[in-house]
């Protein structure tokens, strides 16, 4: 392949991400090559045409006149030198070189757009209010003991949450709704609420892998899915005091799908079962429609399959529905 | 029929509930007619065997000695002098007399567990905390103008909130609850959530009415139901400047089911759609499960069919595995 | 954009259509513009490749010799010279020229295959034997009211009636079929089922709209769809007089899809209901078999997504096997 | 058993109806005995409390002073000498004598309310404007021979046309629907929808019987329903000329429920198929909400398990509705 | 209650069957009350009137002049001094005495009609031709750890194997059924076939408990049913070597409901699941025809709403065709 | 089309079949036309890319230097001498010339992996132990009168047993598999079993058919579906003696598919119906899995939509944990 290696990597220089470009800019970054053709311009010249993802956006690419004998392979990471310019709205690069980089695909996993550090704070204010010791430390332990996976595994392949620590993400939001609902439920024990949320996916911590930087199932999570992975993880921490809640806590895990054509494999059982699983889909529902809303500029999003393959009405237009 | 006529009515005393009864005292008390037969003791003497409401609970009375030429009708009041005894764990009263009242049925209409302060209260907060004038003026107006029925019409005719002002109860939890749950989703217009939550049932307010004590559907109602009939109410209060609120009003009262097999003619198009649908749902759980709770002495209670048709863990019991 | 702008055009000429053009003839017709693409021909010359309508029928038309620089845009007018040769049993287009039609692609949207003045007629023949006076004085001004958008608004985006005045044409041929099944059932008001059926898609009216050639939602249709959007037009004409009639057509409006899960949010509840709901689809199911038959000359169709996903044995055929 | 023996039945006397009973007559009655109860007045003394049928209408029939030792059994035939009384707004029967009859029950199999001799005009009208000979000769045929089946055979166990020949009346009235809506049809084959609906049901003929005055299945009926019997009649009519017709129609049987799930092996595949479905769908729903009106003299019918388990809008009260 | 209470149990007899009574011979035998009623005869004589099993049948006893001061509670024991009479085909019991007995309901809990240990050699056979050594030793074990429970936990409450021991006679007869399959199946592995049907249902050994006589889920059963807790138990025998064999017949028990909507939370992802899946089906099937075919008489058995609500052409009945 | 025609067909020569080419070696072979393209290389020489089928596997093909003037027709045979190569792990063909076939493209219709008289030796082994003479009598004679269609007629147009005489090679292992499913049943009648499944899709015979090389629907079949069919087939073999064996094996062709929304009109009423309905089932799933493990090399297979969808881990995987 004939990409030009005469680009040294500077080390040091920090990650740029597509959305700190400026039109107008010259620009030198590294990106994962999601697609990459050669194709002719109107007079037959053969030119580079690229997509390029930082792990969160994407961006097209084109390099003028390039030798028809080689192209960067997709999967691979590229440093482009490039002009920052728009087309049709969007921003694209215009490439004065394209050479190989020296960082691995995985560096360009799928990332949210989100502060992990935001996240470690959340998690911390949730157990130090819950008052219950048992679920406290349980909580504790088993965010402690699996606390790498935690925080890289994606919280599904596609639909919602499907990038870097995603599952880490969903489980804290999903307790944070668990929490607001169930302290306006008279009657509603909001420890027990915080703590099988915050569970609920435990078992995705195994489920879920990265080969370079594409999702995909773990051989066990294909077997047996999230739900089973992670009532089996629980069994691991029963003891003669806790068997009890561990029960009440698998249970909120087998049944948070709400219906057994989702593959929960029973129907929740008692009050905080039914609010784990509605703060689950909740914080579902908010993610799908955050993505589908992002960079949307007009009065409706995309149809969207995960929504009763529909088109949304944009949040930028309810909002300005209100305030006017 | 030979219900003793003697008794006569002191005008101004309270309306006495089956709650209050103590078992060792003597009562006086008025209550509705939900079964009536005679039946025989093992001696071959007739007696009178009633089943009681006072709108809330049920009890049962038994007067022995009963000439078998008449009894009480179903659906009338009867005031009964009697012992208030225990029989299987049930309150049950052996009554001296039994006579026809001069109340009427609707005064034993089925009645929720709740007080009506307690909740105009609660709207007010709910309004107070309203920043958006143009929602603000529209609530508080529609409450206004319809008070009466929001007091009296309840919010279904079983399952859930099937009693008077049941669908005044059931829209402002389900207002907290959306509240609850939209403070914490980034983006979510609260003010929005909770005028669509206080709003989505206002439909009801035509669809049911009271026959004597029991709930039945309008003619109207039958023939279109809540979701259409609040839509077509909405319209009535569009105006130039807030044509475009009420469509979104509109829409979350129209979608608030969920799907179109639940009787929603659409699904929710924007976040706050969804989520005052969510709140619905779980206003609506959590009162099914507070009534298969309510007096519920075992691990499980009685199986529910709007629960999959399932027996539920009793909460005392979730609440003594966790503090135990 | 190189297309030649010498073409001027002659006022007064009337809108020639596809399905006028001879083999063999030469032309000049003004179409619109589906797809547009610059291809080569095997001796690497560059040619233009159109794809143009007249709103009903299709054509494809080529411009051998086409200079590279620019192409007619998807979307607009153009006025083409041309010989009308024939390709793979289809008519196609050998243009001598193209260039710019002064022409708007709004007369270009999708029309079907019926004079709108047989359909006025038998408009008028339904309301003449209409003999209930509060009918046929609601169903005429209705009419009366909206008369701009009867005769313009489409029936659907896709599926059937997807043209301009599809709504028009088939509420008055529900209303025939209607009429047709209720006079042959004792019991049933022939004047409620006509009147229904007339006014079962008025909603549709204010649901869908053209945005150039291209039929779309409005937003208000969006959000409430044509069930809700008719009952609330309904709703502006009730009067004191009239009010349990105008209930009666709101639910007939509200219950005409039949079932909850296609967007009914009730289900019929009187004869005259049902029969709408049938004669309703009925007439769509005839509309999308005439559109799969147009021009089939196998003995089945091709396979019909709303058809069960199925090929259809060809009418045509139908008739040679019951004739032969 | 104690009936009394002593009543002669005078041969030739009309079969009496229980509609013709006239309150404050006397009458001599032969019934069919649904429900056979001694039961204790209030003083102690038995008596016997029958319900009656005569295959079209029930009535409740007491006689006084009943030695208990034996009582009519179900399914058997009585001869009432009777005082006709009116109790609770309908008629009863007050029996001076009760004694075995000579008849058998088979005379009060459940009959529908509709003459025989009409529609034995009705089908000769269809079959007289039957213009293709190869359909009319088949349908003739296969009526002649089979006539003693098609004018005894019910149309169903329950639900619709569950009585003797309402297979016939069925038949015979979704043809005269399928005749109506074919004929507003462009394209579509009139005498193809009135022979299809004609033989859409003839299997039947071979499905139902009657076990003294109960309908059951045959065995054969059990095992392959009627539209598998209906199908492999039509076959053995099958010559080289008509065998493409015999298909056709063989395929309108098959497809006649529209949907797999509802026993159509094949859904419809031409528009006559499309027709006879619809026809046969809308008579069932006629037949029904006849049956349902019966006698209802109140603003709603009963809920109706076949209809959505709904209660309808009775047809008086819509009529009363249109007509004021 | 004046139950007889002279009767003195004879240690040692063994547990007479109702089976194994001789219509016209007298017997003494312990039977558990199902219903228990006091009547009058024609000439106003109190008579007691039971229903009494033995586990497997059910039989209805008469005790003449029976005080009507008390009777045997439904759920105990009692011993009958009867005559075995007939009436209307089955055997009846007219009892001399009736007393309470000296065993327990647990005695009569219901049992299947099959010998255990005809089975304990059925799965020794099976075991012996396992040739696979660690599926050998797996199966071995965890039948031989939890052999108190194989031998008496039942396979359901109700439907099919609702009986003592039923889980065990279930997995041992899906394991033949499930090795006939797979040893016609090139490429199917025979081994994990067995294996897999011989603990598809493991986890039913703690999901049923009897209480008294009656069958009852544990709390844990009702929490999480038997595909979780059958995962659960193979977890604990995981070793580094059996490692993936433990996760595929973990799937084999997560698939073996076959979808997702019969409670398994992932569909079969192997052919040996599928055949597990398919073997466990045809049991459960095969025990339900026996069941509704055992005693009938008829060409037809009782509807079976197991069997899509439908009545089973009888067995017997099938056998005479095809064997005359 | 520029095809060189010089190529001599010698007669005699057995198909060459593409499992049997070797890489390296040169071969002259006959292949049927998936897939015919012009493509241009890097230097812009025109080729010739063809996807060629011998009807079990496919190969593609290259010949460079190709003139643009013509090339192959989709659907039509052509003879290739070529170069075996390997690329991207798969043989490929480098043809030396391209030329027009003699043979006709039926010789390519989609072929099975098995070997039909292996099966027609199934098929008497069969035969040979079914005692019933009845059964085997006409079993026999069904197999004899439609010999040419059992051993040529395909099993489906897709999805499973999609080639030459696969109805034939799905009818026998399916009647394998209820045998052995059968003989492991106290009370299931064996030959039934095996007759109704040799028997269960004979309707097929009439259904489908070979237009060239493709598998398509026949009107008929198009029109009444296998089942139907079948039983019509039946019922020309309908005697007084077997009349009611005949009824049976017609339930069994009608149930087979188990459900109505599978296009079964009725549901299996007796063992041996349910017997071959899963036989049915199973052979269907046993061929879909061996057609997506046919040379799949990685653990999981593609997904595959009959089998809900999802990919199946690899038969030659689990053959490794299990044997490891």
């Amino acid at each position: 392949m004939n990409i030009e290696n005469t680009h040294t990597k500077k080390e040091g220089y920090a990650l740029m991400r597509i959305k700190d470009l400026v039109v107008g800019d010259k620009a030198t970054i590294d990106l994962l090559v999601l697609s990459s053709n050669i194709r002719l311009t109107t007079n037959k010249k053969p030119y580079l045409d690229l997509t390029l993802s930082d792990g969160t956006d994407k961006i097209s690419a084109k390099k003028w006149n390039w030798d028809m004998s080689g192209k960067p392979e997709v999967g691979t990471v590229v440093t482009i030198n490039a002009d920052v310019t728009e087309w049709a709205g969007n921003k694209q690069l215009i490439a004065s070189s394209v050479c190989r980089s020296t960082k691995g695909p995985e560096e360009f996993a799928p990332k949210g757009d989100f502060d992990i550090d935001d996240y470690r704070a959340k998690l911390n204010m949730l157990l130090l209010s819950m008052e219950n010791a048992t679920l406290n430390n349980l909580v504790t332990k088993i965010f402690d003991d699996y606390l790498e996976q935690w925080e890289t595994v994606p919280g599904a392949t596609n639909v919602h949450h499907a990038y870097l620590a995603g599952t880490f993400q969903h489980s804290i939001d999903t307790a944070v709704i668990a929490k607001a609902i169930a302290t306006n439920i008279d009657g509603c024990n909001v420890d027990l609420c915080v703590a099988g949320a915050l569970l609920h996916d435990v078992g995705k911590l195994f489920v879920y892998e990265l080969n370079g930087s594409i999702i995909s199932y773990t051989e066990y999570g294909h077997l047996l899915e999230h739900i089973v992975s992670g009532i089996v993880i629980l069994d691991k921490y029963r003891t003669e005091e806790n068997s009890e809640i561990i029960t009440l806590l698998q249970h909120i895990i087998a049944a948070h799908h709400g219906k057994l054509e989702y593959g929960s494999p029973v129907t929740p059982k008692f009050l905080e079962a039914w609010i784990v699983s509605y703060a689950d889909d909740i914080d579902a529902k908010v993610n799908i429609i955050k993505r589908i809303n992002r960079g949307c500029n007009s009065k409706f999003t995309e149809k969207e399959r995960a929504l009763n393959n529909s088109a949304m009405l944009s949040q930028r237009y309810v909002e300005e529905v209100i305030n006017k």
